[in-house]
């Protein structure tokens, strides 16, 4: 890099009592306070804090001689491990923003990120290697022994960036573009400092956690947990991906105390034939579809401790939380356990909206669009001033989700705005349905969507997975739905098959829902 | 309140992904996601988060109708309460400046501080009330039955103040002034929320915590502690003043989780006919002074987890805090726990300055000025640009105290700049004789001085307590000595008597230098 350029970057003064909130010093405090402690663990090998602050540098330095300089986006598009966490710090720590990416999206998608993001550099794993179709102004660097090899030899960047304005972009997280093109969600250090703090406060992490990657750090920046495991000196466990025998291995060891994951790995995890109680206090924190009071309840017999949150890519992750009331009596518990929550400690409000963008009764029935504000909530849609104006209008985020809210302010997620059904007026919310279903012993796991009908609009249609070796029918599970919801909300039809999902664990309604139009109705 | 006066505060708009940084947050969200949680328990009274809050808003109506107005600051001269708690919240809730004194000023300093602050309004405890000489412009109000009563039936305030600005002050602490009039140290709200996040994190507190007042909160806001407990829905404990058969008493009740206190407490403590080894776990907070590592062992024996911290008024109360390296060799363990450690989570940066402004070799032996920054160093003392500037020079506050810095990082205190003894040209550190002195097993507490001196320039003298019964002669003590430090570092005398304090339990060195340079030389 030339003094000119050096001279462009320069530092910004100190100031006696104002610095920027970044999750940079994070790392820059536990290489010295938790120097000895062992910071990130990936298979065979693990860096102490003061070595893998050494080596964040020189991968900011690698990335310096790769030719990416301050302002520029890398990507990485990476099974978890430790460099996929190490760039959380050594992307920030040059001035360039962090690209994280989904590595179940097709290369039409990577490619059109790429673009978009005016990518300068993307660090790819070797089976997720794109060939000869990058732009050309994005170079290509494989995450394998010759990068581990060349940023070992690096010498370690002199003088990290000094972050001059807290507002400014730390990272850029693709939304999954169910509904359009992936949308460029722009994070700010602010953000990403205050959500960390929230989770090691809520969920209890300090320097003798070890926290496991059960969730995919693409996934809106692995919900703040690089930053927040990092400024406790906790230990990380990388795993590239969610293998059950993996798990709960490493469970059985005793080492874990937190891990993360959505609903479907939850349900991975306990229908695993490795599956057996725990011997230490675990936290589970779920989120990422609302999950039943079911597979919370069947969590919980495992001895995990389950901590419910949700949030969405736009609002850094885990936005609400689920705090256990003292009073709760015990048939309540777990349905209350199921309900989003209210905003965590930094994250801001909460509420519920709505169309004229009146707050719903606090009456747990009345249906609104969940909307949220505060320092977690994202700068904006890179490049599109649209759909950012859209999405803040009347000064807070709409989140599209739909849900109502309860007399002590919790929210609790009933559907998508895209997934409910209207059917002869009513409004049915899936998420219910789905709990009603999930409720059966026989069932692995449900969703429900909308079928066109030419009476009642839409009715709702059920599709299920059964646990292996049980013979619940049809009729089966639509009479149990009818003891547990109003007839008119009970599935018309229940179709079984095994439920397609994304790489995050979302169910793909929109394959349902065109199955669920072509198939013609079975009963009922 | 005219309308004309509400126009003018009218509150800001909100922003989607903007909020101004401020403790009045934490309590805003208690009240719903702890709302049956106890708050507060004072006597035989206590609130839940839910009332608590009503309170806030109730005696924050009451201080509007007292004539307080927006940016107006607000006294609080009362032993610890949970009035003293309450005022943390419902001062700023109304826009305006919280200042608590302390409570063995004089008159004169009390009327100084009145004046110096504007104060409109002091809440005084019924034997601390001022008679008659107050600024006319400042309203006293008496802490007793009829206030209660007052504020009980008062309306909760409609609609508490948006801050709009997080470095707006939210509180005045004034400096013991001891080296001159008291000063102004102005805390704001970014500073405040943050340095709360850190006391909850560093020292493990959450819902669960049950926190016992055995800090003034007067003392720099209680280090905090009235935003960090309420922040994660502890449990408060207030008591008046510290009795070591009350503090005991509690502690034997098995509740009590964490308290804080100056080493004298520790001392007080541990001295208590009442003491025996606790059976819960108990984390402690220490800072004021410099922790000897024996009170840290004897601490420790009874059972208590000591979390040694440091820092100033201008700092927020503690700044730094010790981080047990798990490599540490048992024989090293409580000398290093006696350093002060390193900049805590949220605070920012600490470093050792030579006295031209060059950090001093991390060598564990060079002394120099420590110094900080950091979003939890002081807005300014208030009214006094001189004093601020000096302090800030360099883009550094200059704490006025004298340490070391380790090869970790850590900074060790050795003495306030106006307390080293300077004997023949070669410095001793006061801190260091007296550790010494406290290794010796009938010395209960030591203060060293400087004596002025024909021959050295200056010499140390030494200030004794003795345990009960014990028998040490200044000729035994000043051979212990010997046994630990260099010969030109022991103290030439030896004076047995209790020594003076001030109410935060710091040793008034001021007062023990007149009396050695007014004593003959007794020994050596």
């Amino acid at each position: 890099m030339s003094a000119a350029q050096r001279e462009d970057e320069r530092q910004p003064p100190v100031e006696p009592n104002f610095e920027p909130l970044t999750p940079l010093n994070f790392l820059e405090r536990a290489r010295r306070v938790h120097a000895d402690r062992i910071a990130v663990q990936d298979g065979e090998v693990s860096f102490t804090y003061a070595r893998w602050y050494e080596r964040a540098k020189r991968l900011g330095q690698f990335l310096l001689d790769q030719g990416v300089q301050r302002g520029d986006r890398v990507g990485v598009l990476a099974w978890n491990g430790e460099m996929s966490l190490l760039s959380h710090y050594a992307v920030p720590m040059i001035g360039a923003q962090l690209v994280q990416m989904n590595v179940r999206l097709s290369p039409d998608e990577i490619i059109y990120i790429v673009g978009h993001s005016s990518m300068r550099l993307l660090l790819s794993s070797p089976d997720l290697a794109l060939s000869g179709s990058l732009d050309e102004a994005c170079r290509q660097v494989i995450i394998d022994a010759d990068l581990d090899a060349a940023v070992a030899a690096t010498e370690p960047l002199a003088d990290p960036v000094r972050v001059s304005d807290e507002l400014s972009a730390i990272s850029i997280n693709y939304t999954s573009g169910t509904t359009g093109r992936p949308k460029g969600v722009v994070y700010h250090h602010r953000g990403a400092y205050l959500n960390a703090l929230a989770m090691a406060l809520d969920h209890g992490l300090d320097s003798s956690s070890t926290y496991l990657w059960t969730l995919p750090m693409f996934h809106c920046n692995g919900w703040c947990f690089p930053w927040a495991t990092i400024a406790v000196g906790a230990r990380n466990i990388a795993i590239p991906k969610v293998d059950p025998a993996v798990v709960w291995q490493l469970l059985s060891e005793g080492e874990v105390t937190h891990l993360c994951g959505a609903p479907t790995v939850l349900n991975m995890l306990a229908e695993s034939p490795d599956a057996r109680p725990l011997d230490q206090k675990v936290r589970l924190l779920t989120a990422g579809a609302a999950p039943t009071p079911t597979i919370i309840g069947r969590m919980e017999s495992l001895g995990f401790e389950v901590d419910h949150v949700y949030g969405l890519t736009e609002t850094y992750g885990p936005f609400t939380v689920n705090v256990e009331s003292p009073q709760v009596t015990p048939d309540q518990r777990l349905l209350q356990r199921s309900r989003q929550g209210d905003a965590n400690l930094t994250a801001g409000h909460v509420d519920v909206w709505d169309p004229e963008g009146r707050p719903v009764p606090a009456d747990g029935a009345t249906l609104g669009e969940i909307v949220m504000r505060g320092n977690v909530v994202m700068t904006e849609y890179l490049h599109d001033t649209e759909a950012t104006e859209k999405a803040f209008r009347d000064g807070w985020f709409h989140s599209g989700d739909l849900g109502v809210k309860y007399p002590n302010g919790q929210v609790e997620l009933r559907d998508r705005l895209k997934d409910l059904v209207i059917s002869g007026g009513e409004n049915i919310s899936t998420v219910e349905v789905e709990r009603a279903l999930a409720s059966h012993p026989d069932v692995l796991e449900a969703a429900v969507v909308a079928r066109r009908d030419d009476h009642w609009g839409e009715v709702p249609v059920a599709f299920v997975s059964l646990r292996e070796g049980s013979k619940a029918t049809g009729d089966d599970l639509i009479e149990h739905c009818r003891e547990h919801l109003a007839r008119f909300k009970c599935p018309r039809d229940v179709i079984f098959q095994e439920l397609p999902k994304s790489s995050t664990g979302k169910i793909l309604k929109t394959q349902l829902r065109n199955v669920a139009n072509a198939t013609p109705t079975s009963s009922s």
